[in-house]
């Protein structure tokens, strides 16, 4: 099942590359949360091709329409999103989605409609003669579903599919961030050679230290973003940002591509969150964001860089206003310590480049693979960002839904 | 998570009762069957409301909208579904869903658009001053949310969620029917105190026992089917079908309403398939059936009345050509024998009734509580069996996946 | 995956019927519960063979033994627990399990060593040319692993597994009855065609109507259990119980077997708890209780009953002091209404009977089939009480662990 | 619920540091398979400490027991396994464990059971008053189970858990060996600052380079294995093994711990397993492998370095043979490709030091920590090697078993 997070909060998604729409279905938000389309659009915004200069071309505009598990007392209002008409035979249907209400606890449903695809140009891939993109799963998915295969463009492998995980993220946010004030941030760190000279994690860390505060302020946060906002590429450090963008922009006129390191965090983290071992989360941070699109590692806390420490130099101190030090990124044993979530994780270059390369067909010929056409990011990594902080929402909500499970309050068990 | 059967083959649902679409994502579906739009729509006709002159008289034309998972390479005939178009701020987005193709293995998504909603009727049920109609979830719910809760017909718990459960047993159903000629059908065998006289299973006992044939042809399915359909309620006992409509009739005039039973049978079933124990088929389809709405009590096989035997009565004998009998309903130990699954599940009356009853408001202030207004079936055991042959083909699905994974055949991980 | 309940408060179960001992772990209980093996043992007394004068004459002595989840500040008592040993080659382990101490939330886990076993009888059923027991799962395990099968007797399909249900269950019951005095309690309502006069739903209704009050006093509980220990077989009707075990005993000498009706309820049930719909209280009872070995039946509340009524009889009227009546069995929507849980559960006769049958070698080579040997209860609905008690609790307890995620209480987020 | 793997293979787990015993279930083994205690003793025998001279000198002999899910005709040879006593009272109960067999496809259950336990010296982090460990989970999860908590040394936290996954791990190796001659080594690849020159990747790269073969031999395995066994550590390089173990033994001097990388590989991979996108293996191996106790990092392929690189280097070319080369670690788009998984995976020192730190009692108030007794590793990672494999190979057969979901085989479901 294409269950993201779970068992408490999860997000099922459908739909593929080139496809009609993307759904998506977001189970176990509690109720009494106040929810609106526009709050999950922004995220989408973010998200979408063409949201950044450089990005992919393409121009879609997502939108996302909610069809359930909203409610409230003023009708008009709760409908008052986009009317969603369907023409089927000679019969028109229309329905009113919903706008804005508050959440009932019931699963809350989302379609994005995909209106950018044009898909006449990918006869390239058709058929057992079909072309194989190297890098991609053209090759290992036909084979594997005996060629019954969508080949437009990696049907639900595409980076398409992470619109639920935004959606289903917008949620988990709005969730923590009401509760506990809690805020997901995005830093790309890396674009090829080129690095950045700032972190968020450092960031905050001075931050904290100057205010002497346990929370950061809602307007220390907005600062942070005002800065990755004002970057060429979302990032704290504004030079790196300049150089990362022509270095794309080159690397785009050379028919080639460039991998990127995105840093992911959260701040005002509750803790005491997750469940150790197995389905600790750490655990889960890692295998999802190290399991999204094209990423092929992932770091918590300090990271790689601890194995080359001493444990004296490593642990973080303990002092009775709390941890010293987050070498450890936010969590320890899998649990939440309060300290901030903090991972990085590393994209390859985008497997779609121009310049020719060795394939073969799906039937094995070989071949010199040239990409006709299509439209494709440069560096997938510097869109990426969203996505991880999305994930690491519905994560985090899980681990706080899990703690919630420790302890029976009788006093939610009354009806008469 | 609200997901029907997995985790091999499952069903993710979304969707209230007056909101603005039911939402659902079929995962799980092997590739390369050939799924048709139609192929869904015919079971989504039997299962709306007025589809029977008995059911209720609410006029919804259910049309489902298929978004994802299907692929062909003739894109025309893919994308010759119906319209979807959606009106966001000044922005008109519009996409072809699908209509006709080969599965991919990847998540089937459909909308089905509400388009019958009116709720203005429902103040009488708002605030804490609503009040509580008796047998429905309008008092748990209520404190259950905190009172965050839609009140415009039950949510979730409304009877328009099966719309998921009908598609994704109808996609159950093409893949079991194209493997091994697989066959559900369903027969209402009471209504209130009538009883029928025929029943599924012993009509293809007969059937059998006449052809000396271990598989029933297509012709004797379809001869029982024309018998269920020619039936003013859907019944393999013509005579009995009358008279429960006239029944049904007289009752909704009273402003009364009635229970049900219902037989619900798959025939020309794989044998060995599903897990002993826990996660058996029979505990799951005791579940899942004895589950769905309004449902009080599910049999399998000769279902209650082998308490009264002795077990050399009740034993089925075996020969050579297989079972003599079919007391166990076709499982046994949990796992499928070859013999027809048989369940019958029993309905209570339909709660929403005209009569005056006792009741409260929300904040527990005592009432005589009168429907004011609605649409409702006297009685719902009538329009289940879609559903419950829905539900039974989820199962069976998953309990042939998993007897997949009981032996790796080594020859299917071939690439180079 | 052999999982009971879940995803909250889960048990796993492994071991067959004739194997070394039988494995459980508890998975999900939250932490802070005084857990003793004295409290889980006295329910595994009464599930074991020969813990009742009718059940089978096998006298096996299940004690269990705890390996973890358990803590206590002194070690000495905390270890108190029975001594295992284990001699491997030459070297002999031992360690001291645990006799008593508070939960932590992590799991807990039992073995139940099995000393009766005796295995030498079963050669009747040995290779293709065995013999195969009718209504057994002798013949489907066999094909279903291609031959590789434990002939001893059922292996996991044997009841014998019902030890870590019950194991679960004494968990479960600690819980809920700590946190809001819950019980449960069974009584066999039929044996064969003998049926009780008497049910614990009327015989609890009777005892709420005579004192006014909501929840029943541990003294009215322990009554009805006096009753039903006093009887010669689990039942508040002493004189249908007499005349059960009289049939009993005749048909153990005819060779036969009987089937068994047996209710099952929880009385001081926390109201609001479980989710709506496919994952609901009252799917999930159907499935668990309905899904136990031999049983083919389910009903919930009035279960059956019902199809016969009208809803303005049906429906249980409300008053400000609560439900008025409880046809309904205590979930509405698959929620509690803190009405007392009621379902019956009918078994088919033991499959196991000395009588000649029709029935086949595994290779499908007709024979008339003679049981050897071997030790079989003639009614196995006799024993069938505590697991069916066990397997409510487990349901119930993951029901309310459910309703724990729908509202988070952010002072349980405290560290510095 | 603390599962490793699943849904299809999977390993349940239970047991903590200092408890009796470890216990382990193991679910979804195919039928057929042979399997003796001592090929899972040797991993056992790998994992325990005291296995190596650098590990910790705590001297535990971890002798599994299997309990449950073997079979073969002989009665005598499989139950050869070890006697296990308990004393009960007056009552001694005995049963012989299981030596060999064939695999049934019902649970395997295991029992490690702990002798090596001393407690009393814990006495140091008891109550609130008890010293918290930095880098320990003492804090978080004192305060996560409102102080019902094993202070004895990490509960379920501690790497004693892991005995679960070898244990699992070595039945998923057995059937993928079987089926695929699949095979799982690991090298630790850097200690602290010392880094080793050869990597697994690398030397099976070049095998196959020289051999023009698309599969490994048992012999140039076993010669791998010979390399990485004569080491000081286990490690290919073994001037590297000597330095680092010498730093080992010197930091353990000095009070002190080191971090340590770990490369873990599988080679001869069946192309074509696994899930794509959200529950794909590469999430999957992301989060089993980068989840371990200890771990900050984890990569797949060429890992961090291909952040660095363009498209144009980092595409693996595609020949009519094969890959041809393997900076996707053996997974595109999440799915197996046939080339050997790779992953690396980095492990922070030991967070218990002998050098004094800054900490807190439970309660808050502020302490400089001295540990006072305990038996630990300087180096975690070097030991962590045959977990990684054993995790590696839980997550390789689910995705074999996954693929099998996807393709019935008609010809698997006769009986008669």
């Amino acid at each position: 099942m294409e269950i993201l997070g779970g068992p408490y909060f999860a997000v099922a998604g459908a739909g593929e590359s080139h496809g009609p729409g993307i759904t998506t279905i977001v189970y176990g938000c509690p109720p009494g949360f106040r929810l609106s389309r526009e709050s999950i659009q922004i995220y989408l915004d973010r998200r979408r091709p063409g949201s950044t200069r450089h990005g992919t071309p393409r121009q879609e505009k997502d939108k996302v329409i909610l069809l359930s598990g909203l409610y409230q007392e003023d009708h008009d209002l709760l409908t008052a999103g986009p009317e969603l008409q369907a023409a089927v035979g000679n019969d028109l249907f229309s329905t009113q989605s919903y706008e804005e209400g508050f959440t009932t606890g019931e699963p809350i449903s989302a379609v994005v409609l995909s209106t950018g695809t044009r898909s006449n140009h990918y006869t390239q891939f058709k058929g057992p003669e079909g072309e194989v993109r190297p890098g991609h799963t053209d090759l290992v998915k036909y084979y594997q579903s005996g060629g019954f295969v969508d080949i437009r463009g990696g049907g639900r492998s595409s980076y398409r599919s992470t619109i639920s995980d935004v959606i289903g993220g917008a949620v988990a946010r709005l969730v923590l961030g009401e509760l506990f004030g809690t805020y997901f941030l995005s830093s790309i760190v890396q674009v090829g050679p080129l690095k950045a000279r700032y972190s968020l994690q450092n960031y905050f860390a001075n931050v904290l230290d100057e205010t002497k505060e346990a929370a950061l302020t809602r307007e220390a946060i907005s600062a942070a973003e005002a800065r990755l906002e004002a970057s060429e590429i979302h990032s704290l450090d504004g030079e790196f940002a300049r150089a990362a963008a022509d270095l794309i922009k080159q690397t785009r006129i050379d028919g080639d591509s460039l991998g990127a390191l995105v840093e992911v965090t959260a701040v005002n983290v509750p803790p005491l969150a997750g469940e150790p071992l197995y389905n600790s989360l750490k655990a889960r941070l890692m295998g999802s964001l190290g399991g999204l699109h094209a990423a092929q590692s992932c770091e918590i806390g300090d990271g790689l860089e601890v194995v080359a420490r001493r444990g004296s130099e490593n642990n973080d101190p303990i002092r009775s206003q709390g941890y010293q030090a987050n070498s450890h990124g936010g969590l320890i044993g899998g649990i939440t310590t309060g300290m901030p979530l903090v991972c990085r994780v590393g994209f390859k270059p985008t497997s779609s480049i121009v310049k020719t390369q060795q394939s073969v067909r799906k039937d094995l010929e070989e071949i010199d693979f040239e990409l006709k056409k299509g439209r494709h990011d440069p560096c997938v990594g510097v869109r990426a960002g969203v996505t991880l902080e999305s994930r690491m929402a519905i994560e985090l909500l899980n681990a706080v839904l899990a703690h919630e499970t420790r302890h029976v309050d009788a006093d939610q068990y009354q009806l008469f």
